[in-house]
């Protein structure tokens, strides 16, 4: 997930009023103050835990480090104070499950993953499994895989519930936290954990559920997001095994004159997943279920824009050009409503350097579909199917790693409306964001049959998520944005607005 | 190469009546017997000469062993009686020259190569560095990188020089050496060569030039080839870069919404380039100097069908289906006349195991294009660079790394001729292929400035060339197809009749 960058510059702030702030109780001082000097005690620990899970990546593409993360998972929500702590099948990466009883009349839901992206991509500054601390334009931040994407953020929450024991004060909302291993292959199998009575009981008490997340930007400023698009991984692979065709293994391309290629076969086969360049699906029936952009959906968006200029966010995302060349307004609307066909990847015959005279038996594409509602993941996947089998593909292997339904949260939940509380009463800046352009799992929450509240929320900053030098900021040297103390300082400011109108 | 692999059981030898052999003298019987001897004297040291050869990999399109492969050719040159030995400058590799002056009337060129195909593919039975010796179903043969392609036939070459010295017999003709160290890269830089003043005017005085080949099928049959396909090979890159859109480096998948794509930009762009399911080449004027086969080549190719069922030439050449499940004499046409576009690889965004979600800033294409007389590289390489640029695609890139013209020989040279009464003597049936579907750089002796017959000759069997465990005869269970030795007396007694014919 990469949720900050693809909205980070694309949208800043606005101020916005709002009445949410009335209808929550302030969160009571002595408390607060008792909590606060429990989270500055115990900040060198909160960070070590953070860097010394940043060491562990589990890496579901991979399959590296399955077992060994959820257990530190495990760990790390035991030592915070969950009880019932326990892996659950998913009959893929295990989920981890457990529960906080704080005998609160409200109960709050927690989406935790414990696996990391890859982190094979040159060009970091240094290795990646190994977290240190840097000089930001920010202030000092912690970089490694993980940074911000989620282990930090994470991090800062476990680190406010620590701080509520440590000051002896009880937590004011239940938690149940569910984690997952699988959230970087597109979560193919955490709604199974729902299979599972006492997970299913539990969230079903929960009020809303929000996965910890850094949503500042450059002036403190949060875009609170009510939902994300859903995505479909797969990869579609032409092989002569399958096709029946071409060659059993890879052949010397002289051969070409009289024997098909696979290659030109998958190539042919893309072809007709788009059209207007790649900008547009052109699968059959792919806009059937599309639902366009509501009028207040527009509203959120126009106020979004024009706080940043086409060429501050342009700079912040590395792009040179909108598709078409559209101003910045409608490609941020393309951002919210469009349904895209995007490679990943290609991978056919010979890869390495120069060339080599073989004609391939086999040819791979790796895809990603993004999808808004009321498309939903599965209808998709049937509709990709029937689209290459009419068209005489049906040899083409779509394989499938991850695929989930777009998330949406009403803006008049108490989730939302604490959120928007909640920064009222720090003094900062926020606007809605209809949707995000990258997906999350969050239909599990919001979906039948929990349909629960769900987004990402906290205050903080991170970054370079998928990228060289992940970060996460630590110590900010602007009062507005949250280093990990005044970040973990929010979700428990956050946990009181929740207790009293979530 | 892999010219053995591409017509071995596509063609099988039909026996053809030549009235070549009454034009050649007969070697003379004592000569030969002395260097009979000579060359069994010397089997292990021959047979160990290859096997050094091969334990130093030259690799072109990795830059491996560049210096050492050509000083190592040179030292084999030296140590076979070359004189003038020296490295020849040619903008890449260097090439390695040597004359043979044995005073004779007549003076063969001799085309050798001393680089070989990269070794890094799976599936090796042992490792393709180390030669081994092992149970093959024909005899006895060595196994490794280099061993039919080239130096094991080469090598045995030497070993028939060596022969001559050992006995204390006269070379019947003089000898011209060039090798090259880019074979496998499509040879970007051996016209260079011709640069050389010494080189060229050696050259000049050869009444013909043949590359040392393992010729024989099953039953001991030999297809004497006139000709070969010409080849370009190249990459084409698409990229965020050179277009001015999409990414500058890759980015978040989900932004795909708004940001070009450079893979989808390749894939269009390669679309344009086929038709007919990748079976047809499409590139605006691509057949204007095509030559359909003459009615002399379809007697040839029909002569050479019939000897092998369909199944039996798919079997082993692990094919399924002949384009549009053409009859064998069709797609037997096709690899003779038709030019190709084959992708040899595709390598772009992700490439490791499941998926990550990426939008990638550059995709590349591997291609390598064959084409027959009379289309020239030089000429499509500007007809590939109008096409994309007609629609368009001007800034992607083409990375050609080589690139010749095809090559043609007439079956009445003196080389042919010489070739025929040499099998004839020895009870070999022979056809004559007109063109075989891979591709040798032979236009640098057919084309100008030289203009002299050119092919490929020789005894003994080899395979899997560019494929897990390359193999070489060495002992030959059948009389009829030549091991190590007996296409050593091959080259013997084929050189006496060249000084006779050529």
């Amino acid at each position: 997930m990469d949720r900050r960058t693809l909205i980070k510059g694309a949208i800043a702030s606005a101020a916005t009023l709002s009445s949410a702030a009335a209808l929550a109780s302030a969160p009571p001082a002595s408390k607060l103050k008792a909590i606060r000097r429990a989270v500055d005690a115990d900040f060198d620990r909160s960070l070590t835990r953070i860097k010394d899970w940043m060491r562990l990546p589990t890496v579901a593409a991979e399959k590296l480090n399955v077992e060994q993360g959820a257990d530190y998972m495990a760990k790390l929500a035991t030592e915070a104070g969950f009880t019932r702590v326990r892996k659950v099948a998913t009959g893929g990466n295990p989920a981890v499950f457990g529960v906080l009883d704080a005998g609160a009349k409200r109960t709050i839901g927690l989406y935790f993953m414990y696996d990391v992206k890859q982190y094979d991509e040159p060009g970091w500054s240094s290795p990646p499994l190994e977290p240190v601390m840097f000089d930001h334009p920010m202030g000092r931040a912690l970089r490694g895989r993980g940074a911000c994407n989620h282990k930090g953020p994470e991090g800062t929450f476990l680190a406010a519930i620590h701080a509520f024991r440590a000051a002896g004060v009880p937590l004011p909302v239940n938690l149940v936290l569910l984690a997952e291993g699988e959230e970087e292959i597109g979560s193919p199998n955490l709604r199974n954990a729902l299979k599972d009575a006492e997970v299913l009981a539990e969230l079903q008490r929960a009020d809303a559920v929000f996965m910890p997340t850094p949503m500042q930007g450059l002036k403190g400023e949060v875009a609170i997001s009510l939902g994300a698009k859903g995505m479909i991984e797969c990869e579609l692979i032409a092989s002569g095994e399958r096709w029946d065709r071409g060659a059993v293994q890879d052949i010397h391309s002289g051969m070409k004159a009289a024997v098909d290629s696979p290659v030109w076969r998958l190539i042919e086969a893309l072809s007709t997943l788009v059209k207007d360049g790649g900008n547009t699906p052109a699968i059959d029936g792919w806009f059937e279920h599309y639902r366009p952009l509501t009028d207040r959906q527009r509203v959120m968006l126009a106020k979004l824009n024009g706080t940043s200029t086409d060429a501050e966010v342009k700079a912040s995302l590395g792009v040179k050009k909108w598709i078409d060349d559209l101003p910045l307004a409608e490609a941020m609307e393309r951002m919210t409503s469009e349904p895209t066909v995007n490679i990943e990847g290609l991978v056919a015959g010979y890869t390495g350097p120069g060339g080599k005279t073989i004609l391939p038996t086999r040819a791979t594409a790796k895809l990603d579909f993004r999808i808004v509602p009321d498309m939903k993941a599965a209808d998709c996947v049937a509709k990709l199917r029937a689209h290459l089998a009419k068209r005489g593909f049906s040899d083409i292997e779509i394989k499938v790693s991850g695929n989930y339904d777009p998330t949406e949260t009403s803006e008049t939940s108490g989730l939302v409306l604490a959120q928007q509380a909640f920064l009222d009463r720090r003094g900062l800046e926020h606007t809605i964001t209809p949707r995000i352009a990258g997906s999350y799992p969050g239909y599990i929450y919001t979906g039948e049959p929990l349909r629960k509240p769900f987004n990402q929320f906290g205050l903080g900053m991170g970054g370079k998520a998928h990228a060289p030098d992940e970060f996460y900021l630590i110590e900010s040297n602007n009062p507005k944005v949250a280093g990990l103390r005044e970040a973990t300082m929010g979700h428990v400011e956050f946990l009181y607005m929740l207790a009293s109108i979530a």
